[in-house]
């Protein structure tokens, strides 16, 4: 397929000292040609920065610039392609892509370069969504993961896997061509060995999606109790002055205060929720309705304990909410550690034996650091994002439990004595799967959707 | 002077596809080299592209990049330089920076670049000015009056006025060296020629500031006259959404309406100014006042006179603020004329001769274009910021007004036949003030007040 030449600005929106604009597509060197005073684009040397004036459609000069060439197939899109750094006033972005506009290039859509990049074969579907969650990573756990993936990992590992499942199927398909002659050709248990590796691995990058996925949105961590037990105040310890605060968002109702903060290479978003407790308030209850809402819906739920309060109350509140704490990674924290007092003796016996406690102090900071390393360790420490391949994208995640379902299947097979074509045809849903994630197999409409949410210019 | 390398994000603040990180000084390769992975940049081949990993100081890698090395003094600085392309995540951004510095480099203050690029004779003061005014410059004519000058048009015609009054100091002084035998050895008529030609010139560039001030800042028309006279509905059509609305500023007082468009390369703000008429009301007259303040501060005055109302008052008004109208640039406009209705008789006894009139209607749209033409004409016609230097720094112009008080004293000087030693203060006072200009002449605070202004990165 023959494409049109395609132009963005491609550094960030606004004014900076310079700013670099794209142009890609078989006719870079001539459009920049027409509107050029300098060495002769049509002369430009690969790789090599050249400088020169670009005049508008009237002739009239918009800045001396720098010009590099990057020659197809050896740039990012595998096109022709030229970076263009100019001053970076938003006059002169703006009269500069009017003018290769006007000179015969088009205006590029979002992600439009990075979409060229994966129909040339340059990069794999997950390499180019790797790209966009790249550029909007904020937090090194999230760019660790992203830069991974664009380097190929992922798209490794999947070919490793597709080369297990055309292996398993050659195996299977033979026993087939046999099957005639009742003759089981391959062994069966060598069978059931690679497809138990193969499900073992799929299941690793389905296992970890459930960090993945928070790692690159953020951890939410709701901080919940009943009302005065120093929830506030744990939060201002949190996502304190003396660690990075990205920013306060003022909460949509006057119950919810939010904070938050990048700490250990994750983004945390620290929630305080309304106290908790029974009333019959009507406007009081929606309150809490909204903090239950929270606790549900949060990644961590810290749960706290004032033992210098009635307890009873507090126990009967924890009761409640037991459930919906153990359905969530959670800390049962004891405060004012400061003051000495008991563990309220029921505390063990209504939570489980396995519930992780932790006293901590804000007067002393006794816990804190504490309370952070545990968070942090539920969803980092489980993997290592700059050596394994962690599944941060909903689109990979779904394919991937398509993907397990038929390993199962085939597996349940293997066990049940099934048919071989029978099971061959698992093996190929699976192999259509894995192939919906590189790319292998694709359709326009989802191009449109993963490379829509792309910034212009990429 | 031994400088340190710095660097800078140099593209616009914010998230992109890339952006690009500069690095400048004598250290700018072997701290790349501290912190690269690929072909070592001691090895780059200047100008040329080299794909790279930037790895942070606990050698994670931060992001792939590409890296051109412009080799001093064939850099923007004159110093090594080294141009970093990554992609546009703030947090890949900082972490590079952050890298950078870690491996020696320093953050560079705002405009630090281009101050090395003056300090190591690159480019003179008015090229260093005229690259913060290219950056900052939001509409056509602005940015033609900045990037003339980065081109060194205003450098070329300074050094030019400098060799004239060098001429003109050697034929004073060698009168000088003759005067004990009272020998006139040069052609007094010769001197008054060359003293006019350098005085008409300097004229020209201060005479040209009226309008780059105003182009490089943006043309304030107040629109005035009676209540109830259309100024409201003129502002709508002189900046209506036909034309590039840039942004609508709610009037800081109810009385005040403004908008700002980009009209024919001009930016123009529109004040709508409350309506101005005698009352005893304290309030009202509050808002008066203020009006009158926008007269006497606009750059053009629009005064607006109904035909279909009344006219003896309005023409009352005009009489009472004809001073303050003809302070400035301005144009009486005749509203409704659609209604046919012949000017108001005693309107050509209140106004001068002179006194530009138009015809305009809000319903037909006659006139509208023509306002704007005249206004652009007034600021922009005289001059052709593309071939001739036009002032548009409070500075330069300060300078320029100097040095032409000191030409008038040596013309007079010449005239009277004052002694040719004072004469030659005179002289060497205007060669001073030139020289403040360009740079060549100047002291560590004066560079601190012209670069603290530029953005970081440049």
């Amino acid at each position: 397929m023959k494409h049109d030449t395609i132009t963005a600005i491609a550094t960030p929106p606004g004014t900076g000292g310079i700013a670099v604009i794209r142009l890609s597509g078989p006719d870079a060197l001539s459009i920049l040609d027409k509107v050029w005073t300098g060495t002769s684009p049509l002369t430009f040397i690969p790789r090599t920065a050249h400088l020169g004036t670009i005049n508008d459609p009237k002739d009239i000069p918009v800045d001396q610039t720098v010009a590099i060439y990057f020659k197809a197939p050896a740039s990012f899109t595998g096109e022709d392609t030229i970076e263009i750094s100019c001053h970076g006033s938003q006059f002169i972005q703006r009269q500069i892509l009017h003018t290769l506009v006007s000179a015969g290039a088009r205006t590029a859509q979002p992600g439009e370069f990075t979409r060229r990049a994966f129909l040339n074969g340059k990069i794999d579907l997950t390499q180019a969504e790797a790209i966009a969650d790249l550029i909007a990573a904020s937090s090194q756990a999230a760019h660790d993961i992203a830069l991974t993936q664009t380097k190929g990992q992922f798209s490794d590992e999947l070919r490793n896997l597709r080369e297990q499942l055309l292996q398993l199927t050659s195996l299977l398909e033979l026993e087939l061509d046999f099957s005639e002659e009742d003759v089981q050709f391959a062994d069966r248990k060598a069978l059931v060995n690679l497809a138990t590796h193969i499900r073992n691995r799929i299941q690793r990058l389905t296992d970890s999606y459930a960090s993945g996925n928070v790692i690159k949105k953020g951890i939410s961590v709701a901080i919940a109790g009943a009302p005065n037990t120093g929830k506030s105040t744990l939060l201002n310890h949190l996502a304190g002055d003396d660690k990075a605060i990205v920013s306060d968002i003022p909460g949509t109702t006057r119950d919810t205060i939010e904070a938050t903060a990048s700490i250990n290479g994750l983004d945390f978003r620290f929630i305080d929720t309304a106290g908790l407790r029974h009333t019959n308030d009507s406007i009081e209850n929606l309150g809490i309705g909204r903090a239950l809402t929270q606790l549900t819906r949060a990644d961590f739920i810290l749960w706290l304990i004032d033992p210098s309060l009635p307890t009873d109350p507090q126990l009967d509140l924890l009761r409640n909410h037991l459930s919906t704490i153990r359905a969530t990674p959670h800390l049962i924290l004891l405060t004012k550690s400061d003051l000495g007092i008991t563990v309220p003796s029921n505390l063990n016996k209504i939570l489980p034996q396995d519930t992780p406690i932790l006293r901590i102090s804000a007067l002393t900071g006794q816990g804190i650091d504490e309370i952070i390393r545990i968070i942090t360790g539920k969803f980092l420490n489980a993997y290592n994002p700059r050596q394994e391949t962690i599944i941060a994208n909903a689109r990979h995640y779904e394919a991937l439990i398509h993907a397990q379902e038929s390993i199962e299947r085939v597996l349940n097979g293997l066990d049940n004595g099934l048919n071989s074509d029978m099971i061959s045809a698992d093996l190929r849903e699976i192999l259509h799967h894995l192939g919906t994630v590189t790319g292998s197999i694709t359709t326009p409409d989802i191009l449109t959707t993963i490379f829509s949410r792309f910034c212009i210019g990429k």
